[in-house]
């Protein structure tokens, strides 16, 4: 990880709304999990807690990703892009997956049930 | 690549300025490269080309990735998300890398030039 950009968490550049999209791959694989919005205050939670917290667009609040299905993202390393507008997060994904389809990746096909 | 949601591009939900976030992955080892703006037409372009073409915010205007440095990105692979608000490419990247500072993803440190 050290040929990453440290983040400075002053230097992200949010856009007009407050918000910057935060990509969240897992640590292990490389598997890109999922991508959400983060606003200054749902960042500021994420390196404190040391687990993704993001800012919901349709809810208009913070959300603890894994506070209701317990699938916390355990923070491994975050990193911004060239021009501060996008953060990259590796987690460990904890418990089935990111989605709330149950799927492993929100880019996955949801899981099979069987009848 | 056979778990992947498949696109259907009709199905991809745009923001209100009609764009739509583009994740770039190198299909060798899940670097994750960029992450950059399509509109409908540089989709389009980018599924009749098979290589990247984002809209360019700051410039107003299509951007064929690598038109001018070569570094241009071969599509394996285009999968949306859970809800259709965000695309994942996965490329072959040609050329030193994806990032104007000449690294190979705009998440890495640019390379250390010797004086």
């Amino acid at each position: 990880m050290s040929d990453f950009r440290s983040l400075d968490a002053s230097e992200v550049r949010y856009d007009d709304r407050g918000l910057v999209p935060a990509i969240v791959q897992d640590a292990l694989d490389g598997r890109v999990l999922m991508m959400a919005w983060m606003n200054a205050e749902s960042l500021a939670l994420s390196l404190e807690t040391g687990s993704t917290v993001f800012w919901s667009r349709s809810r208009q609040e913070i959300w603890a990703k894994g506070a209701t299905s317990g699938n916390v993202q355990v923070i491994e390393a975050v990193s911004m892009d060239c021009d501060g507008d996008t953060l990259l997060f590796q987690v460990q994904q904890v418990g089935a997956g990111a989605c709330h389809t149950g799927a492993r990746s929100c880019f996955d096909l949801p899981p099979v049930v069987e009848p």
